[in-house]
């Protein structure tokens, strides 16, 4: 199966970009014995740059008693008269193709083919400095000046920090524990004309399905199917912004030990870990309408500043004509070393990498989740409530959460119906939006104890300014939330934080 | 002196843009004693990187007999519990200031400081990903779809790629040997709305003062100074585009001995140096409006994708915010290794790099001169005309050239009125472009005796479909131009490439 031909959803811009007429040019300095004076290139024997070498991790680490036999050691050098087959500093440091070097390339196209599975032949994939200058690209392909997107109910702020001063809109749609609800997506297209009549319809849908930031939820396979068919039906590109995707973990268990043991790593097999795996959106994409980011900061370090487009032909050609004037390729250092990590551990390894890494991120859920059972009393809730937490030896219920199965976040609505400064700040708050002051107080306070968690307001979508209140963006009233990490905290400073947080609570709703 | 308040400049976009709502809680994380669950990033020790050890160059190095003794070792190590007051791996290769990282980003400043002296006070500096990333930065700050730019009568088609497809026109401006005319700016000034009735002046100004791509025309002080007093009259802002600043050479003597010899290298003065170096557009800059870009590209290699830029403090906050969503940080490998060898060689050591690469490139110049007044015959001709070629013992003048003193192209200006296939192309072309024509197919002749040069129509500014001929343009009749670059080839290759050259040439003017 091959892509269907989506150009119509080009916009301006990116149908106006020309070819480099370099190009021509470049199929000639292939020709034996051509002399070019053409490229305005450097000479590599002047780059100051001899060899680098670099100490990193086999893919069987154990990342708890790592020893220096589990330490690979890589060597790039430089060679003025490389032929091309062996990775150098001459090739790596030079001007080199926007699609990114020829090794790493190939190895995102097979780790594509491998784990994500698309599902038409002629996909492509291009790399690009990770998902931020990914998403600056897509934006710019498809999007016009005041266009509307299909966003989560909650959207990470920074993507729509892009597209906001475009004159653009976010269109939330409501989600549950199983990601973005196919139903409140339906329902959006079919009344589209009517609720926001004179409105071009949206026809780009950005989602980040695994482990979303900010809600932590992972979005179901049957659901991912469900909104694939309305995108076909009604002509939407889809925007699969992943960058979680392989710290999928499994259900977090209340009732289990205390989970931050570290003895029992079980044996690894990789069919199994791949079948553990979601479905990517890309996996029931037969038209070609999904454009897949993918990156290595969450799983090899953000430094490297290195990603991928995985999407149909037309996007991808009209990504590298930008990606000629708005960045050129990713850096030579970042593309050098992981080409020759990656060429070290091979897919296979790269796959047992993440598995183990997984766990790790997998033991900071269960941390984080425990110690909430230990300083609050926790009773499970509904599959949309999740946990839900009462102050410790109280019926009054603080907030609830999702243990999420994947990603790096914990997402706690809070219930304010019982929170009396809430209640009369309500009363006395007239046209102005007592949840937002609310939760700015509570942040301070949270602050003041030394305990930062993230506002959930910074997460709302932007609908434009006359629906920027709660009652004009149609949010739920008397609920505020907060984002906590858990990726980057020991289990002492999340002990600590977790206590300072039941304080401010406690203090809050009376209950001290 | 201070910057003046120039953010009438800024473009709708840019105006728009709100700083992330994340830098309230970054103010906080600093409290001692914080816990912070906000910032979702990944644990640096689950960065597989543990150490990276690179060989360079000193900064003394003789590039024609390098011994180990010449070599500097540079580590770089993990420490996850690194106080930030060493730079290492766990803060190099994690999320990072879009600043750039502390150390680099106060290095380019004092180098600003020492080499390009900016004229006011409060000048900023801001690192980006090479100079490609950054004109995508200042094109979206200033520029409007459809604006009008000045630049220069030659220019980089990478540059103007980005523009055309924004709906905006090239406004080029004369140059002469010193670079663009000053006359001819405020001639196109002053009649601006007579030429343009109903168009917005331009107010940007892109320029490449110093062996300028394509002509390698350097623009001396003087020029620099009345252009500086036009912009500040007429309100514009200058982007000075400056690559190859640092390879300045000597003027090129015919009569001088050949110089492709290595042996007299003289001895090294910094003030020397430092004072041989052209004035910046920046040291005439007493208003702050000049965003300057500089880039490692040329003088470390490419592959970094590190440069940076210099403007008044209002363009650089809309920088800043507009690298937070368009591209983050610049690689955190580049940016390391860049800052272990720049500290290795401090701000002195890099000038003394400066100057042996100069020397690098000034030999490869005096080839290509030398070899072309070999294989041609050559007589000087004007400041204007530079050196003028004549078929080897005819008195057919194929073309004329001004030796660069800067940089690594040489600009070819080719005569037509003795060629008699020109002149046929010319009798029977109508409406169509000889010159074009004529080109193309000199261009393949080229192509077909195995020398690649780079036509000069792919440097022709767009000022839209309909200026497109040479006849609406108003570019020259009866000659046409190609561009040779002389850093990449050696001296033996570029021997071979111009003889093949004049075989092409004296075949087609009828000389063999």
């Amino acid at each position: 199966m091959e892509a269907i031909d989506l150009r119509h959803h080009l916009n301006t811009l990116s149908v106006s970009r020309a070819p480099s007429p370099l190009k021509d040019i470049m199929s000639y300095m292939a020709i034996d014995g051509m002399v070019s004076l053409a490229g305005g290139l450097p000479h590599p024997s002047l780059f100051p740059f001899v060899d680098l070498e670099a100490n990193v991790y086999s893919s069987n680490v154990d990342l708890h008693s790592i020893t220096s036999r589990e330490l690979i050691h890589l060597t790039i050098r430089k060679d003025d008269r490389n032929d091309g087959q062996v990775l150098d500093l001459s090739t790596s440091l030079q001007y080199s193709s926007c699609t990114g070097l020829p090794w790493l390339l190939n190895y995102t196209r097979e780790l594509t083919r491998t784990v994500f599975r698309p599902a038409y032949k002629n996909f492509e994939v291009l790399l690009n400095e990770g998902s931020t200058a990914a998403w600056n690209k897509v934006v710019n392909l498809l999007c016009e000046m005041g266009d509307f997107i299909f966003v989560e109910k909650q959207t990470y702020p920074s993507a729509q920090a892009l597209w906001i001063p475009m004159g653009c809109h976010g269109v939330p749609i409501e989600m549950d524990a199983e990601g973005m609800r196919s139903d409140a997506l339906e329902n959006a297209l079919c009344t589209w004309d009517s609720d926001h009549p004179g409105v071009k319809r949206s026809h780009v849908l950005y989602t980040v399905p695994t482990g979303h930031n900010p809600t932590g939820c992972t979005m179901s396979a049957r659901r991912k199917q469900e909104i694939y068919a309305l995108c076909v039906k009604y002509d939407i590109i889809i925007v699969e912004d992943d960058p979680y995707y392989f710290l999928q973990f499994d259900e977090y268990n209340i009732k289990a030990e205390k989970q931050n043991s570290h003895a029992f790593a079980p044996s690894y097999d990789e069919s199994t870990f791949l079948s553990s795996l979601e479905h990517t959106f890309l996996s029931f994409d037969t038209e070609g309408r999904v454009i897949r980011l993918d990156t290595f900061s969450k799983t090899l370090a953000p430094g490297n500043r290195v990603g991928w487009f995985t999407c149909n032909p037309v996007f991808s050609e009209r990504l590298l004509r930008a990606t000629e004037v708005v960045s050129q390729a990713p850096s030579g250092w970042s593309q050098a070393i992981l080409s020759e990590l990656l060429r070290s551990w091979g897919i296979s390894g790269y796959l047992k990498w993440l598995s183990g890494l997984k766990r790790e991120y997998a033991v900071r859920r269960n941390w984080i989740c425990d110690i909430i059972g230990e300083t609050f009393d926790v009773k499970t809730g509904t599959s949309d409530e999740g946990l839900v937490v009462y102050g410790k030896g109280t019926k009054v219920r603080l907030f609830s959460f999702v243990p999420p199965r994947a990603g790096m976040f914990l997402w706690c609505k809070l219930y304010l119906e019982e929170n009396k400064e809430f209640l009369a700040l309500k009363a006395q708050a007239g046209d102005v939006d007592p949840e937002a002051a609310f939760e700015k107080k509570l942040w301070r306070e949270l602050a003041h104890e030394k305990v930062l968690l993230t506002p959930g307001s910074y997460y709302t979508p932007w609908q434009g300014k006359e629906k920027s209140s709660i009652a004009s963006s149609g949010r739920e009233h008397g609920v505020i939330f907060f984002r906590m990490a858990f990726s980057m905290t020991t289990a002492n400073d999340m002990t600590l934080g977790i206590q300072r947080m039941a304080r401010v609570l406690c203090r809050s709703w009376g209950l001290a």
